[in-house]
């Protein structure tokens, strides 16, 4: 099946917005085996619209359209739709009323402009949007089914997930239901982990549960995206091969799902009762900043000290003492002479304390202030991670040099 | 004259990268008074290739293409646009040469595949890249005018301004030279921004100068889009322009083209033979981060401290104290209770410490939690450039509620 997409808008075509919605609505669709085989923008012009609406139909079977569905008079894709189809626009009243009922639940009344959003073309296939005005719909022009999503990014991406990829699914031929399990990694590079994960029955970049990566440094993100008949049978295809996956990365797991690293230690060091401080030098207050704020870190998260000369020795130890607190964590980076560059590095060295005593890392990293020091900022934290759940915090990772 | 932006590659198609390289150039071209008319992205597909381009050369005057020139199997753009031009591949030895040179400058030798993106169509226009292999040209398919980039952001960026927009602006009949006057500014939202500087002769969204906002949370970039017939010409068009705008944002305006806010502090501190020490509750670093990292920032940031128990009286005097700093910038903040929300606020307050005594800035922010911190960590370093450089540090700002 040729699946294309759609966007439109002035504020895309211009590049005044970046193209989130794009990448997010093609990387679903690969997940759940749907490849994107054209990408289209244009703005919010009737001519435009027009032509791309009926080039699409010409090429697809299947085009997404993103866009355009807002209650002003530059929101055109009801009405561009209504003209590719040769229909005209109806009321719909079930949506009409939702809307109404919407606002009335917020104890306010529906603008008059707001009733746009209810006209689709004749004989369109409503679909719901649970968390917005902006309904989507599905027509057919040429030999492609238009899917019509709204711009607002939380909006579309529930509907993609939860009535757009399943009416592609189902108009592929393409039976049952998917999930995405997730799994966040520090230390390994997409490579490292693609042969760690090698030889998995049924787990593979084209395998029955499709295996991918997509790295944002310094994490690792890698996906498993699954289909089955049924929940029931998708689970049990699924948990042996996620177990599987999870023993492999092993240590390197740092989070699952929507879990972050910072959330997980926050989380151990809470149900473990304990408080900590935090030392750094260059890293500056980039691991304080991503603890602290979090919900719930107020009764853990006692003490930040951010001091370019903060020494090596026994750092960690002398502000445990200080800050009275269970565990302390600092971070020491010693970095290369001179300005920044590729091959800019800095020695790192992570030292945690608490009533036990205190453990120590040193790891050379390279490629540039901003690369180390974003690096550094995340050993920190995984060190921390390793060491409150009984892990050796010295295995080496893929990021440092000897 | 009718733009189009051509991206090609799988990466981007698939969604698996963000494409800001559309975002960038089409941005660019809007600035120099070039809008795109339609943007198109396709894989590292020949077919797909050919066929996007026969359509962008009906329809257009001229088309960027971005991406494919790579020295891989995959980048197949000089293959294709030769083949739509009915022409066949020839090696262009100036440029072998200045690839093989280039190696050799870094005592390397030049790999094979690399020959690969010397050979470009017959007839095509030779486009430098002064910082990369891949070099651009130009060729005309249908009744446009195709510009090839790379898809290596810095390289294509620099292209862009120095040999594809002049190219551009010679083919619409527009003469002369651009340039693009920016100013950072932080309190003030777009729609004020435009009231501030309604009426400037010659300065409007469609003048001879064109102005235009770009509004990334804290800061609102205020631009300058001038052209004129030679640089001098330029100058003395955009000079009292540029004054005006300067004087009309005032105190508003934080840092100007390149310039940080956290760069003009730091300068400004060094300048004064000033250091700094820093104290936080919820911004939980964010101050720090942003200044102590800063190349020449390790002889004025002495100190950082995150304590989310810091009381707000005389916190600043006693930081500084402590720290034996000539300054010191504490910020605190109380935060509303109860979970993350859209009106989620907190009461901020920014004090600074110096020989002198202590100033001191009491905000309302509103709109979730990271909202806040990141405002409020905006308002703190604004603060200190303020009370550096003389000016008010209590100047009312759109995002505070009273």
């Amino acid at each position: 099946m040729r699946v294309e997409i759609l966007c439109t808008g002035d504020e895309i075509l211009s590049g005044k917005t970046v193209n989130t919605n794009y990448s997010h609505i093609a990387r679903r669709l690969g997940e759940v085996g749907l490849d994107v085989a054209w990408g289209t923008t244009v703005g919010d012009d009737r001519a435009s619209l027009l032509a791309a609406f009926r080039q699409a139909g010409d090429r697809a079977d299947a085009v997404i359209v993103n866009g355009g569905l807002g209650p002003t008079v530059d929101d055109l894709s009801q009405e561009v739709a209504a003209e590719a189809c040769g229909v005209t626009l109806v009321l719909s009243d079930y949506w009409l009323q939702r809307m109404t009922e919407s606002y009335a639940r917020r104890g306010r009344v529906m603008p008059a402009n707001n009733r746009k959003q209810a006209m689709l073309p004749e004989g369109a296939e409503f679909i719901d949007n649970p968390i917005g005005t902006a309904c989507g719909f599905a027509v057919t022009i040429g030999k492609a089914r238009f899917l019509f999503t709204p711009g607002v990014p939380r909006e579309m991406r529930r509907m993609l997930d939860e009535q757009v990829i399943p009416r592609l699914l189902k108009l592929g031929g393409i039976p049952g239901v998917t999930r995405l399990k997730r799994f966040h990694s520090f230390g390994i590079g997409e490579s490292r982990a693609d042969e760690m994960l090698a030889g998995i029955p049924g787990l593979a970049i084209d395998g029955e549960i499709k295996l991918g990566f997509q790295a944002h440094f310094p994490e690792l993100e890698t996906k498993l995206a699954a289909r089955g008949a049924t929940e029931a049978e998708l689970a049990a295809k699924l948990a042996p091969i996620e177990a599987e996956v999870r023993r492999r990365l092993g240590n390197f797991v740092v989070a699952e799902d929507d879990a972050t690293l910072e959330r997980v230690v926050l989380e151990t060091l809470k149900a473990g009762g304990h408080t900590l401080a935090v030392g750094e030098t260059f890293t500056s207050g980039a691991i304080a900043s991503r603890l602290a704020p979090l919900l719930g870190a107020e009764h853990v998260f006692r003490r930040g000290v951010i001091s370019p000369e903060m020494t090596a020795e026994g750092a960690a130890d002398r502000l445990r003492a200080e800050s009275g607190t269970s565990h302390a964590l600092a971070v020491r980076m010693q970095l290369d002479e001179g300005g920044d560059r590729p091959d800019f590095g800095a020695t790192v060295t992570v030292q945690i304390a608490d009533a036990s005593g205190m453990v120590q890392r040193v790891a050379r990293l390279v490629g540039g202030r901003e690369w180390v020091r974003t690096g550094a900022t995340e050993l920190g934290l995984d060190c921390l991670r390793r060491h409150l759940s009984g892990l050796p915090v010295d295995e080496r990772i893929d990021f440092e040099r000897r």
